[in-house]
């Protein structure tokens, strides 16, 4: 099957590569774009992705991707640890989401341990680099497969 | 009197009846502002209804309500438990504003039981689905006349 | 239809009027049911009004009207923070309760913003004086027809 | 030897056989009364069930209980969470009392995990429906002939 | 001048001499009264002592208590740890109220040093056995004297 | 009916006698199973009896307890308030399980008061000594002949 | 008997009269030491009365009163929510300490309302403005002579 | 040297003047720039100053400042307290940024105390009105011209 | 390259299949084990899987592996959120380790949203049923990649 | 005008320039006081600066100040987090004092994000080095001449 | 005297001097129980060393203790956060145990200042290195000599 | 080598001997000082003990030890739990501290569990009477003597 996927970036990730390498490495956003859109043709898979600084305009995009596609790959930054309304704006699309992060955030400062945002994903990747965009792109495919399969 | 009232929608009400209608039911936001519209004017008040998903766009038709309305009945949604900002620009428009939620937010999850937005508001109103705002409309309109005649 | 509704006010609030005024306003609670009276009037509607200062004794008329009312309007008072007892209460007559009070409670003193009552309750008004009442009466009202509707 | 038994049910346990089955069954607090006379008399013991909505009524009856009775099987209700008074009580009348409740307590809402009532009892038993009571008599019948096989 | 206190005793009180002397000591309640009665009297003041369990009585006390008192001695025993409802009844009689205990509540377990009817209260006594009431009585009886000569 | 029961003892249990009387009186584990043995055999009833001080030997008895028993006396003794394995070890066999303690840990320092393994099981006994045992014994075989005449 | 009570003030009550007047009025702590005294005198009993800012001087001031003194009127300012060390100090001495305030300390700030001192008094007495004073010397009066009688 | 300084004015600051002039004064924000750009001028400095109701817009500038300006002076307004999205946006910047508030943020209730911006500025100035910013201007010079004086 | 990985599964996954799957799905441990070994085979990896229910021998487990393996894959199941000890072992052995989990953690009770074990990782996976295994091992294979393709 | 200002250092500050360079620079005590002498002068005021290790020391000099100096620049170390005696020192006085640190302290540990002083303060400048104590001079006498504008 | 000492070393202490050596040292746990060794024979003292990761086997060899040996030098590692198990079991054997640590557990991770265990224990040294085992022996052995020349 | 080491006494340590036996034991300051000097005297060592109340002297003398002392023995007594100025001044010195304490401050009340010092110190010793004080000037002179090595 062949499955449409939105890749969602929040606020700071256009920074990537400038903004503390010792953190998150010298990937450009460009570059994990390019990643995932190489990874998504080799399996059948259509992907957009944007990015914002925004909160109201990541909710935006979730709601007007109720119709257009059938996952999403989510990296709030972060509005993680402080929007209920993402959290809400998920719910309220129904469409199945994975939530990424490049660093491990549950092995750094306390504040960043809580996600708002996880009771409405699917699941959680985090620690991974660039490569946590990859695994969630290749959840979000397991799951819509399984459940494809599950309904045909 | 004649009342001009300005009714504000927070993030993912656009989705409503859409969206999980065990908790929300089917009415849609444009039946509600129908609803709205017929009964302000049935009671000498004109209504204009808005909805975003941005916090700042909130605060925006907050200040530039002041020269232009009476009132406010606002439904913030998500950002009634994480929000300052819209508390702050309410205390700053001096504009009495009544806040509403479709369902009984004091009777689901615990961080759902907290309103930062409270205290600037004049009182609050929850739980009745549709009918909150037209309850909450109809409280405005008893604080603007019981004021209005006193100043008279 | 025609509806019996019981008002139940907490303690203290037959001060009302002595009390406060800054907070509370100057209606006594015999102005209020009078008000509600006549609102119940206007609208088929029978309602009997009591005070007490005695949590104990509201659970008893809460459990006594369950073969005698079609709903409630309760103001908790000070028990509202304080009283698991009258939340089980609510929940063992199965009546809709909407509670309602004088003051926005979320406005005033932070150990006041917590309704230890409202998970068992319809929704909650608080904020609008005297007012309060008669929002709470109309929306038990909105509540049982559009039950009865569905129902019939 | 023979005993005298106090059995106090708090708030609400008077509607029980009406009240949310799920959760407390469908057994009425009369049948819950016989249930423990029967047990009582094949035990050599004499038993006094009473019930009230009212925290100082309870604490009225552990007073004057301390003459009449040799023990007690007490069933807080709601107050288990909330009552300073009643714990008070119970030391003040030195006499055993075992705390009961129906369903498990500690498998609920936080809220009902915490009894300021167990500090001045013998002990709590809490989860297994009306039999609960009669555990909690079979309880204070043991401790009972213990205490005075020991002082014999 | 000549003055007139209600002196109201919480629940449990009336145990006192039976109850726990290592805490509370071996004086009657009745005795208590005595000394404060010859006190009183001494002082040109006349007292009425009255003691309950319930929480809503010392509410119907207190209200009771505006027009016939110009002042209370007020123990409430247990419930100061958890009655926002006695706070509220105080704050609405607009009496000068003086909250005493008999043995040293900041000094037992940590519940115990928090008193939600404080805010409310005059002033605090606690630690001395009897004599608390006869300093809160002094105390109160001071107060009034130095309002009276301001105001003459 | 016949019933055969697993009876588990958490760690220093087997201290028992030697450790603390003032608190766990001087019964030893061995008396307690003797009389556990008596009890089970007047009703109809096999036990096995098992101590050990470790947490992952507890879950493999649980877990192997699946197919052999038809229920399970547990007092997981300090596990108590640390072990989320335990508790999800009793979910997982989906057994009916009966937590017991020899003290009444709600009654003791702060920390023993929560129950991270209740939620998992059918009820708890706590603060009857050796007796808690023979209870959680005839409260498993309560629920089970319960269980039995509903489903025969 | 005859009595030698040392009088302590803690931070800042040497700016009695100049300091915050709506809280603690416009008597000096001369004028309070002149009343102590007076009262004193009249009651057979030798006051000294002293005044540091620093944490450090109390307790000095509280180990030298052992051989010197009966008792301590102890007002122990800002220090009362902050030194552990002046607690230990008290306990250190044995001596009997009255603890004792202007203002209402329970019905100000919350951080006001815990006092680490009380646990190692006889008592506490806060809300009377100067009579604050006069009540803690005549509850420690009362306390050394019961005391004495008791002993002789 | 010659220096260019972003001036970034958070949410309602725009309503300045007309907003609570009891906490905030008279000033406008027009007033405000103005003065800082007299400054500035009279410092050798180019300031240009922005304001916005939108936390995302804050960040979008935050970041287009990298390569145009020498530093920021910012004042979050309500979004100091619940924004760790801009506290990241600094981070990643690299710009010394000089955080200020007109009203003292510490003085005011306890939400606005925490700042989740702070850790990723140079400093914080906070209480001085219209001279909070030129105080931050001013610190803002200092440290640039410290900064390059010590790697010429 | 070649490379050798351990992977340890945690307290009661020797249930899974068995125990409640509506939250972990039909698959058995031993098919989780078969689909792991057929990746690691098509990707040039040797794999060995081990379960236990004993905190102390997964940690015995972690250091015997640091000669033998490359890194690991780890689900610590319950003892995720109680293990100092494993967190601590994982530092000691210096491999790479990726935590993985069946369900989403962050969307269940929120003590299971914190993991003590996570700062001692790699990184995070949880919400993808067996998939979160594969994707875990994924992970650590180009972890291990890219540190190879680094060094050489 | 002319004015006369007080400069307080706090504990451990005599110490600056050897203490933790790193986070204080190596500026000493005395550069910092012959800087603020200098800009002093150039601004027609006298200073006069002072350093003690002791609490109590802080608070006589506060009190002393009265009469002799317009204002105060206060650096409370330490202190500023646990001394209620300072805050209160400083609303004695009724002197305006503005509050300084060396470095950003709500940059560092999280207990040093808590000023209990600053309620009582004009304002805060933190994290400027020894460029913080000029920017509070700065601060008070911008006050200062707006207070004596106003007023004359 | 002579004495015989069982030394126990919880989880991860066999790693020692492959373990983070910048937190540890390069000291094997073979070299520590060599110096013991030595040091015990020269002080006529008979030691047995063991290390486990097992939680239980800690309990286990306590247990096993009690007529074997007189004290017990105990580093629990990483169960010294979370184990209230090896606290009771101490408490059971009744015999003096010394807890030690290697690094200064009070200045590292918050989680970690907090000893369950210390409650049970004599005393605790921490922060020494290999030097707080030879400390803690000597602390024992210190203890044993001063209770057996009191009790001869 | 020969070495210098300050030793410092905190608030109420003068009061031993006379202070709380059952905690403290009866060995007074002197003792102690003179078993240092004893202990000192056998190694090489020369000490000065110094005991005061203030915790400004604490700090001087800390100041004052930098030129004189190789270390310092350090027991504060309450202010362990208070003073974040004493950590700072440990901070500043350089020195290596070492913390010892009479009583097991970690079987204490909770309050006392928490050292504020303990940070800035080299280790804590805690539990053991008097020999806590030989124990940590024996691990300070350890430390010393291993830190020499290493350099020379």
């Amino acid at each position: 099957m062949s499955y449409r996927v939105l890749v969602l970036h929040g606020p700071s990730l256009n920074m990537l590569g400038q903004r503390e390498p010792a953190i998150y490495g010298s990937t450009t956003l460009k570059d994990i774009n390019a990643r995932l859109e190489a990874y998504a043709n080799a399996h059948n898979t259509t992907i957009v992705a944007q990015q914002t600084n925004h909160e109201g305009m990541l909710i935006d995009w979730l709601h007007s991707a109720v119709d257009t596609y059938d996952g999403v790959v989510l990296n709030p930054g972060a509005y993680t640890h402080t929007s209920v309304a993402i959290r809400d704006a998920i719910a309220a699309t129904g469409l199945p989401v994975v939530e990424c992060h490049l660093s491990n955030i549950h092995a750094r400062e306390p504040f960043r341990h809580t996600s708002l945002i996880a009771p409405a994903c699917l699941g959680q990747i985090s620690g991974f680099g660039w490569r946590s965009y990859i695994l969630a792109l290749d959840a979000l495919l397991g799951h819509l497969r399984a459940r494809d399969q599950n309904n045909s």
